[in-house]
């Protein structure tokens, strides 16, 4: 997010993609609009992670300036905004589920949540197929 | 990486996964390891994206906390240590395939690097198996 200039010279499609959305927060902002329908300000403020106000503010920016989300005004409060994904975001898709998949192997807690493995074990592509299109 | 606990107790896959290897150093490591066969300090210090070595003395030290690295003596060295990746670090192989592919088809910029993004566009699952054997 820092010395963007700097970061972005080495030209390599792993430090590209980390630069775009790979941090921590943006990943969990992204999470919530693909797989929480989440929209608004105030829904990803009541993320349990819980994001502080100022980082929250700095990664939607971000975010925005990248092309990987959209602010509209929300047609039914005028006075709000709303974020929705945009197709850069929406092919973010694969590497969230590879993520999940992931987490599934290696997460023995007890308290790991299993239903977004299930879904993806149970049929990847409709399930892709279904984030996509939301 | 900060305050451990308290970020780990969301129980969803996709922070569990983020804060066990998501930050754009640690996938950085990662990628060394995974796609240019680095093994050693020196090696990652070299980095085009300019590491600071308190950083990467940190992330090493964190991705083996995490079980992703294993250090070991180097053989020919016996001063020396070298870092491979365990089975779960190697499980991260389509994550980082993911996002080269995302960035294939999002990085506009002249000095892209398209090696890998046309590696995986010949045969994804020969250049996973191979990535994944080393």
């Amino acid at each position: 997010m820092r010395h963007e200039n700097k970061k972005r010279q080495s030209g390599c499609p792993v430090a590209f993609g980390l630069d775009t959305f790979g941090d921590r927060w943006s990943l969990l902002i992204i999470r919530d609009v693909m797989l929480k329908g989440k929209k608004t300000y105030s829904e990803f403020m009541n993320a349990k992670e819980a994001i502080a106000s100022n980082i929250l503010i700095d990664r939607l920016k971000h975010l925005e300036t990248e092309g990987i989300l959209e602010k509209s005004r929300d047609p039914e409060n005028r006075r709000s905004f709303i974020y929705a994904l945009t197709k850069k975001g929406r092919d973010l898709t694969p590497i969230i589920l590879e993520i999940i998949t992931w987490s599934g192997l290696h997460d023995q807690r007890p308290f790991a949540m299993r239903g977004l493995v299930e879904e993806i074990g149970k049929d990847r592509e409709e399930f892709e197929a279904l984030l996509r299109s939301e």
